[in-house]
């Protein structure tokens, strides 16, 4: 079995293994591995026995709330995927800049639409962290996925907010997916600035270990684009179930999983310490991305998977070689960990 | 409050008259008013707690297997919407004709995607059938909802297959969300029918009263086409208890729950008879489209709402003046049968 276009895929590693997906330790995907009990005492039928509401008006009132935010400000999707479908459609045949090596649903997505790319690339020798004078850009949109996957560097913020302030003719998209794990994320959070030509995508589901769910929101304070957004999203994009589990999810602290996670992670690296064959990156969130010596990523992708274990292979985020694994912190990494200590 | 786009937003409802959603009697969604019992024992959290399968996989492949159809040439979307929505994007720009009056979101998703319309309408004279004679067209794309929504009229299937045959450079969208309810469901499908020109639409959510579920099918049996549609799909466009749910509703029988619904009908019917201000048209499914003489639909719309039952005005179909509402079968019909006999 070799690794399909995205990681966490257990039930083809169980299928392949002949194994129940529930055997199989997951470090590939980069979500917590405590999934929030929204649906305890839930009456899930009758849920699901009503439509959804047509856009998620009670969650994105609730959201804009929660975050200070205008409400028009807010769109809830299913999932980041459909934010970044919707904004690519919107730059239909225009040209992007995409930071990377990152997350492979920008690049897939703009080609989709037809808008050209151009990749920015961070390096490992500056530990992926990008070049500290500001970049210039005349793309039309630009994607930074920040804190990013698959490297897990955050970007300092300032920086950030001079970048988008000096290309002022560019529509930049910032994916905070992972920043609800990063260190006082309502400091580095780009939720709260009002810039119009900026986008910010959140999810729910990693921070709360609910994959399942697809529930995201893009949040755009410029009105113009934020118009724009809303009038393509689908109605019923949100199923019933995730309408529900998101409002209860935004009452949640989230700040003790994400705490933990940076403990398990501090542990993880202090173990791989001086370990030849496997050097892992710093990292500001719960994944860790490390660098093979004398090993190619599928080689030990495979080693992984014979013992039951998934990691991420890395070698088709475009700018990274076969020598790089993402691995995501959980509460069990003994095994990995003594593995990899062992190979 | 006046009627949204769609019918069923019994949130609003409730919210314009203070009470809760529980307390609206609502005839104007076209589903099944017994939710199937899919969640029953389920463990909803631990559903959630994992990435559901990028392309549904499993639930792909038991629909495939139900039906006796080739496995590539089904794909599971979120809901009907997501399907019409590929389609049109596949169709971008071209030209569309669109059987009417019917559901508004054909010509909603046409408009997003730059396709021009032509409406082809059914009249009331002629209780809404199409005309006998087959129509000849030589637009790029052609919307058919069979069983009609909000008509409720089933098409003679030879005569829309020496539609689909006859106009061979056309092709066909078959949104069968409805055909559950209809009598003799397997005989008139067109699910098996091996027609390169078309694609039927399927939904999950209304015979198994699960609107909440957001889940559908589109079969498209020319292989071009269905690798055009599958290629649009977005990774996890099904969240994780979706995909549960339907495996387990693929496994139930549905012909009760239709037969139940005609029987209601048909004394909801006769009930009707002979009334002066609500006239319903015969129908072949669960929803029966009503004119009324003497009073506007948004008038009636007020006097139910007023009354805590929410109908369908169908004033906002195309093709359809002011004095058409459509009512849904449920099992507590009594309260709209005495208002209207009543006015």
């Amino acid at each position: 079995m070799k690794q399909g276009d995205h990681g966490g895929n257990i039930f083809e590693a169980a299928g392949f293994l002949g194994v129940a997906p529930d055997e199989i330790l997951d470090y590939s995907s980069n979500v917590s591995p405590w999934p929030a009990d929204v649906f305890e005492g839930a009456d899930t039928a009758k849920i699901f026995s009503r439509l959804p509401e047509p856009e998620s008006e009670t969650l994105r009132d609730a959201f804009a709330e929660k975050y200070g935010l205008r409400r028009r400000s807010v769109c809830i999707t299913s999932g980041t995927t459909e934010a970044i479908e919707i904004i690519c459609r919107i730059f239909t045949g225009k040209r992007a800049l995409i930071l990377s090596p990152t997350y492979s649903d920008y690049g897939r997505l703009c080609h989709r639409y037809n808008i050209s790319t151009e990749l920015l690339f961070t390096k490992p020798e500056n530990g992926f962290k990008p070049v500290p004078r500001l970049f210039r850009t005349d793309a039309d949109i630009c994607f930074i996925c920040n804190p990013n996957n698959p490297t897990g560097v955050l970007m300092d913020k300032p920086a950030l907010i001079d970048i988008i302030k000096t290309n002022h003719n560019t529509f930049f998209v910032i994916d905070e997916s992972y920043m609800p794990f990063a260190p006082d994320e309502l400091r580095q959070t780009m939720l709260k600035e009002q810039l119009g030509n900026m986008a910010v995508l959140r999810s729910f589901s990693k921070i709360f270990g609910l994959p399942g769910l697809r529930l995201g929101a893009v949040i755009t304070p410029g009105e113009e684009q934020s118009k724009r957004i809303s009038s393509q999203l689908l109605p019923w994009n949100v199923n019933s179930a995730a309408q529900y589990a998101g409002e209860k999810l935004l009452k949640k602290d989230t700040t003790l999983a994400a705490g933990k996670l940076r403990m398990i992670k501090e542990k993880f690296l202090k173990e791989l310490e001086g370990l030849e064959i496997v050097k892992p990156m710093e990292s500001d969130v719960n994944y860790v991305l490390c660098r093979l010596n004398g090993m190619s990523s599928a080689e030990l992708f495979e080693k992984c998977l014979r013992r039951k274990m998934l990691i991420r292979d890395c070698s088709n985020f475009v700018g990274l070689s076969g020598s790089w694994v993402r691995i995501a912190m959980g509460d069990r990494m003994e095994p990995i960990i003594n593995f990899l200590k062992g190979i």
